[in-house]
């Protein structure tokens, strides 16, 4: 089950949602199932797109950057859903280290930190905040938006032990993606929870491990509820040795731009869907949607602009692009706002150990059903519980109002397990111990 | 932690409130550690008293009949508590049959099994009602005042199983308290779970098996907290064979009702408490405030008017009293309501598994801080969720606003642990099976 909230669309229930309702029981036991065999992340947020015809994930974070986006009311469902996962976790716990990232000066990023320890302190949890940036040298307040202070402190390592001055945590919660890579500060903690593992950050992680592992989820979810799997479930490719600058890489790109092209045709034909197909190519490592373009044919990657190669080639902390993933588009055919907030909107949803706890809507006036909405000009909004209708005497049977929500639940806990498959498919093998 | 509500009391925090505030961290981590120990109850509902000087439970209900009087924004919150308790009992359950109380006119407790039946629907199992009434011959469908309806269904015994005409649950959630004793079609089902187990039905069940147990728990957490146990423990004392009708058991009633008095004198002294002691003589198998009676003096129970001795004497179910418990009476302080609204009241707080769910007041117009109100004329006024501030510029530290009902949820957490010892220390011994 998840929350009831109020989605942007409004007409009747399309058929993959009509056919989640339907199959309620027999999913959320399936799902019940699937997390005794597998542990859920932490937390995790998943960027939905939603056609219509196909309702599937396309990107997945496991260090969600968005909490303070979620409405007030969720606040409960958030703590409680940590102390869940708490509970599982370390029940003896009772100091949680959280490392954000190191951008000090996004205000929207730190209120994220801040209703993070929010939570998590009303879990019961001794919450402070270490940070990786060399600048910290001692506790450094920084002023919020909303008055509040976020206290940054400098991390200290103390054998296989890290903590702050005074503070020794139990388990640390990385809010920090790593893309730029593992610090020393941070391997070999032998003896403290590190949540979620360090292979989950962007340092080692990769997308195409992540949507390879969904594959077999959502296959495995399309068995179960009789549909084919692609409703749910994006086409993608992966090239491996690209250099945009260089020019390397093009033909392998080309050629994998043109085959998932033609599978989306296939199923398009298929399906008598009127829509022109696309892909998202984007860095396999890359987040905060940089180093991503939509394509429509394959000439496109093979004649690149500087302009298009120089963006495609730096995301985050500068790192250069090698691996791309090629990701069949989904259009978003939702919409949300009025007058110039209104835009193409994407569904974001949250989720804190296996319960989803809220979600938001990505909106992006300025772009079309085909594109990226993670861009600069987007802004979000909350999405609230529904209300089944807001007069009583016209809705006989309360229960009848349908929870349109339920199927972006349930896509987003595919994607959820996804990532918990992944965690588990690359974890490294530890190293045995030498013998004495 | 428990969520955040706006309770009737709005004067600067007790000493209690402001203790449990500060100690948080500690208080959450011990419930984690308890909770590790000891099996929460499906679910419980527990009526507390607040005095100032003392907030204390004063009854414990393992057969909550007020679900519909919770504030709509909880549902999410009862379902995610659902789904973990769910998970724990039995994660491969797909069918619960509800087994509600028998008085099918009562159309308020009927909507209390409706919200029941619609919580657990939406954690994903399919949800049937079987009724122990002997009229409920056939399936039987009961409208509601709110246009839903609920359908009542014969129970269907096969071999060691429970079931209903093509159901066959996994699990069996009882919603009546079996006052009226255990019906055979219940005994020695070995293969479905049966919650709450059945000796916590009244059949079995003494509210001073339930109050020593307590005793056990609040003194643990006492010692924790570093306050007197008395604080949130009423005294109490039982006689066991007394027959109001035959004028049976006056001495020992007298005797005990001195003796408690006495006990709460000496601490009114101590903590120089100008109020009036008081002890509340209840059935000791009784529920629905029946058998229920405030002393002030041991003269008053050996002076009973026939008319007192008869209502003292049967409970629900047309049930004899043999048994009663002289609890120590807690003072109601909180007010609430307008005009002829207005009245005493106490907190009812809901707890799933180990989890606070929400809450309501029940109000009583026509009674004193010093009465029970869980008496005709009652009415419920439920507990919304708290907001901090209405005009946010007027409060710059959101987390500054402490949550008062916390302690409420404390105590109400530390009854459903004594019903967690309680239900361990009654479980009947099961007969070993005979050698073949």
């Amino acid at each position: 089950m998840v929350p009831h909230l109020k989605t942007a669309l409004d007409g009747p229930l399309l058929e993959i949602e009509r056919r989640f309702l339907d199959l309620m029981p027999e999913i959320e036991r399936w799902f019940r199932a699937q997390w005794q065999e597998h542990t859920p992340p932490f937390y995790g947020s998943v960027d939905l797109r939603n056609a219509g015809f196909k309702l599937a994930p396309v990107d997945m974070n496991l260090f969600p950057g968005g909490f303070n986006n979620l409405d007030a009311t969720f606040l409960p469902l958030c703590v409680q859903a940590a102390m869940t996962a708490v509970d599982r976790i370390c029940p003896d716990a009772r100091r949680l280290l959280l490392i954000p990232e190191n951008h000090t000066r996004n205000l929207f990023y730190l209120q994220n930190v801040a209703q993070i320890a929010k939570f998590l302190r009303l879990t019961g949890l001794e919450v402070r905040l270490g940070s990786l940036l060399p600048g910290i040298e001692r506790p450094t307040p920084v002023e919020l938006a909303d008055g509040t202070t976020l206290l940054l402190e400098p991390l200290q390592r103390n054998g296989s032990r890290l903590g702050l001055g005074g503070f020794e945590p139990c388990a640390i919660l990385l809010n920090n993606d790593l893309s730029a890579g593992i610090p020393e500060v941070l391997r070999d903690l032998d003896e403290q929870f590190v949540l979620p593992p360090l292979h989950a950050g962007w340092a080692l992680r990769r997308k195409s491990n992540h949507f390879a592992a969904y594959d077999t989820v959502a296959s495995d979810f399309a068995r179960l509820t009789g549909i084919d799997a692609w409703r749910i479930n994006p086409y993608f490719s992966v090239c491996s040795s690209v250099n945009f600058h260089q020019r390397q890489g093009e033909e392998c790109l080309a050629a994998n731009v043109d085959a998932v092209l033609e599978l989306i045709r296939e199923k398009y034909r298929q399906y008598e869907i009127e829509e022109t197909p696309y892909v998202v190519v984007k860095a396999d490592a890359g987040t905060y949607g940089m180093g991503v373009m939509t394509v429509k044919d394959a000439a496109q990657v093979t004649g690149l602009s500087r302009r298009q190669r120089n963006k495609m080639s730096v995301i985050k902390e500068g790192l250069a692009v090698s691996q791309v993933i090629i990701q069949e588009g989904v259009h978003s055919f939702e919409r949300v706002g009025s007058g110039s907030e209104e835009g193409v909107a994407e569904p974001v949803v949250y989720m804190i150990d296996r319960f989803v706890v809220g979600g938001f809507y990505r909106v992006h006036s300025g772009r079309g059903p085909d594109e990226n909405l993670n861009a600069p000009g987007m802004h979000f909004q909350p999405l609230a519980f529904a209300t089944s209708c807001s007069l009583p005497d016209h809705c006989q049977n309360p229960d009848a109002a349908p929870n349109r929500f339920y199927a972006y639940g349930v896509v987003a806990r595919l994607a959820q397990l996804a990532a918990s498959v992944e965690l588990e498919r690359t974890a490294p093998v530890k190293e045995p111990l030498p013998c004495a």
